[in-house]
């Protein structure tokens, strides 16, 4: 390691490096029950050249680099279990350009989502995936983020236009233009969003953002079962209402947001609703979705149209998994993260339920179920090896039910090592491709290695 | 080659391969200037079996196969220069499965885009991507194909769930689920899409559909000068308006589809435009579309309510390019297809503008000008090698026009033979990349050979 270090003193200022024990526990772990590791060494890039040099380090004494956003990370993406290098981007935190006429933004890794929409307010624009946590747009990008708003606007993949990545022996390249569409040359940034690190270091990205709505509407929705709450969200879907967000809650979730953000919302399976467009067609939307919940039994639809109550309802929506945590100390939070055809979603949530419920370990469920994808969110004590293994048997059985029925094993959060035991089984023949990509581009296997795949 | 077609009629029936020279000639060439070559052979697979027995044919003999729709590439797709096998999947066309209630629809790659919305219809249901020409859905895929609607509903990449795919070893993968959005694995659907017969060939394809709109209303809008259109166009993208379709005709093409169509629309430059949503929503953004008219100079601003009238418009636009062919009996087409960032659409038509000016050769100018796409149509006489040696030159100012503003040379024709050669300058050290990503899955350069890349 000392030379390793060395290395890395003669490309970097002596503040870039360090390997302070309280600075390596910080980038060991997630946010999740996942093990920790540490790194042996956590360097901080200013720029892209200072990532190239530390990857031609990597390279030269081969060994593993793992990049670090914020660490908001659920599948241990960011957890350096071969040791080595961890990569904390905290210093590449700078919107290079606004692009207002063009709707676009050049931003660095290490720029949160929050400080990025702080930023775009000022231009009427908004920058539209929203997981929830306060990621990293590196990170963000890293796992092909999605979320509430995904059910109108798409995923992180749908966003991105260019990425500058630094490859494994410390070249750069650009995955894209600034064009709204191409057909030139293989689909690079569909290829490196979602690959986890393992692929490259993402050190700018230049992202689509949006025009603030005209007009936006919240809502919550009660139902007298959690069945009616999803048929009602697969009515919404099959009838085409172009709904910005559809949030599902149920009861032993709506109490810990009654708990953790101080309000008194019905505890009953509710929907968390949001419409944008212009006014007359915002209208029509909400009275059509009236109609369709009326319809399967919703017992309270209640609008919140001023800016504050808006924001209260989605910060409540959003700090849910937080709630948990905070509610049940000293355990550890694991989240599934299905996703199924729409069809297959009422039945897929009435199996994790029962599972749910079978398990005797507490959580509850949520999801976007617009994309047809939930989370089961439980809380495990990680002292207890018979509860740590009856809750990765949960996990698995709602995996094996989603796949079964042409899901997949994440929806949104990733593979990182959470999922990977299930990429064989998702994949089939095409982990084979997968694997040949891997390996051409990391021939030594030094970027965040063995995430999504093992490569022997 | 006899040992080839013996090898290939072990595999096949009799009538599924031929070495007709009439039937070799008809796959030989694409829709437009690019020279012709003859395949040695075409087949006609019925079957994914079919399709991996050609390709172990083609690995053992390493000779090239090409994949072929209807032929109506433009950039020389289709064409096999190395001859070899010309799969033509003409014989593969069927709807395999229309799963209305989860809004996906899963084919062969031969079924045509006219034939599949064709069928949808029957549930109420659409395909969106319509690049104008009655093209396969195999096709499409493979070249990423966008048009007149991608403005709201995306490119195919955007539509595309699964791909089964047969590799260069005859071995078959599938490169997606059935799941709204996925964080598992690499993106491989991204990557096969646009990938032009040189990875794979595609033998299923599961697209995601949409209701038909409540309410549709088509448009035609006329402006004094072109950037009077163009800006007009520039302000209802910045506005957030969910414009639907969006197309810039100029003079010259508005002659030819006035001919070609028997409609007597105004000789000026023109935009084509279409609204879809709700009755109430929609009335609202035709209102707000007016008013952005009204600022840039508009005309004359003529809807087309009815069905009929709606579609004689549409199909008027998307006979154009037949129009220009059909006029110019004995002349080639070329096109030229670059995006560039919408801020720069304005001045990178006018530059269009002027160089066709120059030219001297019969064409004119249309464009999804929504995408930041247009195209300037130019008929050659290939004859006149003054000429075509001319209208070379002028296609490539247009590229080097957009890709030093952050544009593409290819917004949606694809690469083929026609954009080879801007590769290197469009995508520099990522060209890196996609070939490494080439030559581990096809070692022998047998997958539709030189398209896209060279390969040494």
């Amino acid at each position: 390691m000392e030379t390793v270090l060395n290395a890395l003193k003669r490309k970097l200022s002596d503040e870039q490096i360090t390997t302070n024990q309280t600075v390596r526990e910080l980038h060991s772990r997630d946010e999740t029950y996942h093990q920790t590791s540490l790194p042996d060494v956590v360097v901080y890039p200013k720029s892209t050249k200072d990532v190239s040099h530390i990857m031609e380090v990597a390279q030269e004494f081969k060994i593993p680099i793992t990049p670090f956003g914020v660490g908001t990370s659920l599948e241990g993406h960011v957890i350096p279990y071969q040791h080595g290098i961890s990569i904390d981007f905290s210093l590449m935190n700078k919107i290079i350009e606004i692009k207002e006429s063009d709707l676009l933004v050049t931003v660095q890794p290490g720029v949160t989502r929050e400080q990025l929409n702080k930023e775009l307010k000022k231009y009427g624009l908004f920058f539209s995936v929203d997981p929830g946590a306060n990621a990293t747009i590196g990170g963000m990008a890293a796992t092909n983020a999605s979320g509430t708003t995904t059910v109108k606007y798409g995923v992180m993949r749908d966003q991105v236009r260019d990425i500058e990545v630094v490859l494994a022996d410390g070249s750069v390249i650009h995955t894209g233009s600034l064009a709204a569409k191409s057909a030139s040359g293989y689909h690079l940034n569909g290829l490196f969003v979602g690959s986890e690190g393992t692929l490259g270091c993402f050190t700018e990205i230049t992202l689509q953002v949006y025009g603030i709505p005209e007009h936006m509407v919240a809502a919550r929705a009660t139902f007298p079962s959690f069945t009616h709450a999803i048929d009602a969200v697969t009515s919404i879907i099959h009838a085409g209402v172009p709904i910005a967000r559809v949030e599902f809650v149920d009861e032993a979730s709506m109490i810990q947001i009654n708990k953790f953000s101080e309000t008194d919302y019905p505890v009953e399976p509710t929907l968390f609703l949001e419409f944008h467009g212009n006014e007359a067609g915002l209208q029509a939307d909400v009275d059509f979705t009236k109609e369709i919940m009326k319809d399967n039994k919703c017992q309270e639809f209640i609008f919140e149209t001023d800016t504050a109550a808006r924001n209260h309802l989605w910060h409540a929506r959003h700090n849910l998994a937080y709630a948990y945590v905070h509610d049940y100390v000293g355990k550890k939070m694991m989240l599934t993260d299905v996703a199924v055809p729409i069809s297959e979603l009422a039945n897929a949530v009435t199996f994790a339920r029962k599972e749910l419920d079978k398990l005797g370990i507490p959580g509850g469920l949520v999801g976007h179920v617009g994309d047809g994808n939930f989370h089961s969110l439980i809380m495990i004590d990680m002292a207890n090896t018979e509860e740590v293994q009856k809750a990765k048997e949960f996990n698995e059985k709602i995996v094996l039910y989603a796949l079964q029925r042409g899901g997949t094993c994440t929806g949104e959060h990733g593979v990182g090592v959470g999922k990977k035991q299930y990429q064989q089984l998702e994949h089939g023949t095409a982990l084979g491709v997968m694997k040949q990509i891997k390996k051409v581009l990391d021939p030594n296997n030094i970027l965040n290695p063995n995430k999504i795949i093992d490569i022997e």
